[in-house]
């Protein structure tokens, strides 16, 4: 049995949506970030990056999106959502590296500035360019992706629970959607997967 | 062939030394970042991001380090690089997300700063939480690694070369890397092998 780490509202969404996809049997345990939950010193022993998502495995603690999801694609062969072959493989993983590197930093730069720099001003000036910069992501993603309809092509794969997410950071930054047809159209398509919809509820999201 | 675009330098160092150690069949060619050459129009028509390194493959181009490195690995199995299993595989693709997504990050806001902010004041406030930053990393990757002596244990894997260029921004940001024993054993024993020399020298490095 696996135990699911998250905190709502969080990146660990994509995750959970891939273990409810696949039909892995797991637990999850809420380690709530708003209330300081993983900042506790029972969770830090555990795992001293502090950070969620944290997938329990029978093999050890597993932490990263990329990680993860590639993990639970690849121990549940019959959702068929790893793809085959070294460069399709290494496809998927530029994906969600760009997804954690680039996207992912872009938009921390909104609440968690406090990462990098020390002084209000700085963090405001960083508040400044989140809208800007993760509007160039989804640029970049609507004309690199294939797109048919999902990321990766007409198969789903596991990073398509990752490019939703970064849909979510889009409009937490108040980036228009509507202005990237395929990224909107993809998001439109996993908000109608029932494992979406279910693991939204989990996290309080509409 | 393969044909691998790098810049000297830069932390397409780590790709550059898995290319030499699995003995791969590859052209270099230099894009230079300081001469601006990753904002050339013939360039950027190839690999809109901008950034380095990219990798030509027979199957299309591969950006992202962790990507590059895995394929270098996945298509050179008598190398031996690539763990076996779901689990120590996942553990080897944690270390590389959280080398590019926390590690490497924490290390452009030294010189990359204005990815993310506008104001010379600001710039200032994210280079002087750089070096505190980096040692963070360190403090993390030096208890959470086995090291005996490769990042991920007795066998060498392609996540080597990329802590290995992770010591190097520890170096570049002007943290000591003797404090952090294990890493500064893991940077020693990659500095002795042939293909790190190689490429070193391929970077102008010493």
């Amino acid at each position: 049995m696996l135990t699911f780490y998250f905190s709502k509202g969080s990146s660990a969404l994509a995750a959970h949506i891939l273990l409810i996809e696949t039909g892995t049997a797991f637990t999850a345990t809420e380690i709530s970030i708003p209330n300081g939950d993983h900042r506790n010193t029972a969770f830090l022993r555990r795992n001293p990056k502090g950070r969620i998502p944290v997938l329990d495995t029978p093999d050890g603690l597993l932490t990263e999106n990329p990680a993860i999801l590639e993990y639970i694609a690849a121990t549940h062969p019959e959702a068929g959502l790893l793809p085959k072959g070294p460069y399709p493989q290494a496809r998927a993983r530029a994906l969600c590296a760009y997804l954690c590197a680039t996207a992912h930093v872009a938009f921390a730069h909104l609440h968690r500035g406090a990462r990098w720099a020390s002084k209000e001003a700085s963090l405001d000036d960083m508040r400044a360019r989140v809208p800007d910069n993760l509007a160039d992501c989804a640029a970049h993603l609507e004309t690199d992706l294939p797109f048919s309809p999902w990321a990766l092509g007409a198969a789903p794969t596991f990073c398509d629970p990752y490019l939703f997410q970064f849909t979510r950071w889009l409009e937490g930054a108040g980036v228009n959607i509507t202005t990237y047809p395929k990224l909107a159209e993809h998001r439109a398509a996993m908000r109608a997967r029932a494992a979406v919809q279910q693991a939204m509820k989990l996290h309080d999201l509409r």
